[in-house]
């Protein structure tokens, strides 16, 4: 049975469903971690909901979703879009769940046939990190970036790695490479999901077009110091962790703040001081440093600049410093045309925008470097995720979904 | 019965003696907190050691020690020296009881009436703050500076004030008023103790000649700025307190290098950062600061520097700063013309000193308000105290004793 229309308030009302999905008990936000009970319903539910509406859906073998709808043509490569249902623990409802209810609006407000290519809606398992401390599994798996052996170290709370609560669930972790989609497979794919930040609220748009997807390069400075009374240690004879380090943050916040033309930036998040009392010099200091942009020679410029102020505040607190790279992923540009027609049809409907940069990571990382790719953001109130507080309004994702479908006609019915 | 002959072994095996008086099964350093058994019976030890040998001990209603050794004429202000026995928990040996047993030695070096005056050896009750909070109790009251009120709040780890304490030891609260000496009461009072700093070690010297001790001024620093996803937030839109406390860091480090001449010393020894996670900006960040010196404006001048860099850290990171001063005390100058016998008494023996500041607080500072005072530093091998490694070498002890005794003996023959 196809429902002839299915409007906002279907969507609204799936929404609104999705979010019953819930550990039982959750009484802030939404808990939804990969492969719990609550997680496996959530797709079960997407699974039944799609197929009722006319769609031909699959699994694959860790539970990855694809419900395709016909266009005239099933031979081209398809039309992609989608997200992911899992959360992380106490985290929002938007974060994820709306590339899957808006992605299922826009597939539904076509008939089979009625575009040229096919359309389908995936959606991915496991793209948080918070169980298995990595993140995005489903579209790896996709597009063949199985680590088995390091996935098979890190195991979740109760001390289970990702394969074997995947064959758990009744999925086959032996079949892993059977996921890997073929080349062509998508003509273009394009994820709907909420911004995570306030560009989008601050500068009053309400769409933001996601050209790169920056990657986090991250150290871990250890500064070694001299632990000496704060009353009896002229300035002259301190090695004070803690003022080297200041200077360090300094010199990087300044250093990530010249390359905001290419929209690099950097953190010093996390910090641990010891001895950490009022009356004695700081002896030893950890911290962290996370620089993100899409321009690999501008997070170079910032990772060097950083190199500088180490050797810099060593000489100038008679400390030593060392500095060590604990991850340093590759940015993802996404596809300039498929930005163009996102611009283009946000023009062409007074839809206020901005082609911008995701912080954050998405599965549409993955896909990138296989497939055209390209995202829409929809802003988030004051910038919170991950948090029971979380919000869109609906406003912005009913011109969010309408965007979406017309960008799944133009591309569905390209040659 | 007076020992004709105390030698500096005599006082090496006091020294070691008073090692003893420690807590059952204290394995890291001393542990001597004020009024514990362990304390009440290393003072006992001394009063009965003190007796045996001569001196005319008493005890005050707190438990403060003084003993006397007659001169020529004791209606003259006698001279004084002494420190404390009471030590940190898992403190060092010499903090304190080296002031007592070389003030012993020294007092041992005279027969009574020998000199002119008398001379008194102090035994300071409670000068660490380890368990009421605050220090220099003994010294307080015989000074006149108790504050009934605060004190009494003040509770040790069982809840006891050091009022209920004091009497529980068998002491007078009562009769605290007491307890204040007279005006003119010492001519001179001379303090041995070890530096707690290394810059005696570092310049190679054996004996400090302390002018003056630095009283601390110290603020809380609270940051308010906001928490946001470190990929997600353009460098424009950071409120970033750690980045504001680190320009704040910084310019109190410069403030305070520039304040060398006047020995002034600024540190932040202790900070909190949330939420303290690696992918987030810092939303908020308290710091202390710890500003000593022996110099009013100099201290001033430092303080009113972090006012402005409080001022200029707000306006540069969009965040909130209070600054709340936690307390604020006066310094102490020690007596020029005592300072000069000490350095001329070196100089005849070709000891090889420097007039330096204390850092830290000492009884010292208390006597010094009424009486003139100074005191003799010793090296601390590599600056370390309040901690078992503390450690001063005994040839350097030695020298020490030797100096106090020649200035007890130039100082009791004065008119």
């Amino acid at each position: 049975m196809i429902q002839q229309c299915y409007t906002m308030h279907d969507m609204e009302t799936l929404f609104e469903t999705l979010k019953t999905f819930n550990k039982p008990g959750e009484m802030k936000g939404i808990t939804r971690l990969a492969y719990s009970k609550e997680d496996e319903a959530a797709h079960q539910f997407m699974v039944e909901t799609m197929g009722e509406h006319g769609l031909f859906v699959r699994k694959d073998a860790i539970g990855n979703i694809f419900a395709r709808l016909p266009g005239q043509n099933s031979q081209l490569p398809a039309v992609g879009t989608g997200s992911h249902l899992d959360t992380v623990p106490q985290g929002g409802a938007y974060d994820g769940a709306l590339g899957v209810v808006t992605g299922f609006y826009a597939l539904m407000q076509f008939k089979a046939g009625e575009l040229l290519r096919d359309l389908e809606l995936v959606i991915f398992r496991a793209e948080e990190s918070s169980r298995f401390g990595f993140s995005c599994i489903g579209s790896k798996v996709m597009t063949g970036k199985v680590k088995a052996d390091q996935w098979a170290e890190n195991v979740d709370d109760e001390g289970q790695s990702f394969f074997q609560v995947n064959d758990d669930a009744g999925y086959a972790s032996e079949k892993i490479a059977s996921c890997c989609l073929p080349d062509h497979y998508f003509s273009a794919f394009i994820e709907l999901h909420i911004e995570q930040g306030k560009r989008l609220e601050s500068d009053g748009l309400t769409i933001g077009v996601v050209n790169g997807i920056a990657a986090p390069t991250r150290f871990a400075v250890l500064v070694r110091g001299h632990a000496d009374h704060s009353g009896a240690t002229p300035m002259y004879q301190r090695q004070d962790a803690l003022v080297a380090s200041a200077m360090i943050i300094e010199d990087i916040n300044h250093a990530a703040c010249r390359e905001s033309p290419w929209g690099t930036v950097a953190t010093v998040g996390k910090m641990e001081i010891q001895p950490n009392s009022m009356n004695v010099i700081p002896g030893e200091v950890t911290f962290y440093v996370d620089i993100r942009g899409i321009e690999k020679s501008s997070i170079s410029r910032v990772a060097s600049r950083l190199q500088e102020a180490v050797h810099k505040a060593e000489k100038d607190n008679d400390v030593t410093i060392t500095l060590r790279e604990i991850s340093s992923e590759e940015p993802v540009k996404l596809d300039d045309g498929l930005c163009d027609v996102l611009a283009q049809q946000c023009e062409k409907n007074d839809i206020s925008y901005m082609k911008m940069l995701s912080g954050a990571g998405h599965d549409t990382m993955n896909l990138a470097q296989r497939y055209p790719a390209a995202m829409i953001f929809t802003p988030s109130k004051g910038g919170i995720s991950h948090h029971p507080d979380e919000f869109t309004h609906f406003s912005d994702i009913e011109v969010a979904a309408t965007l979406l479908k017309e960008t799944l006609r133009e591309l569905g019915n390209r040659q």
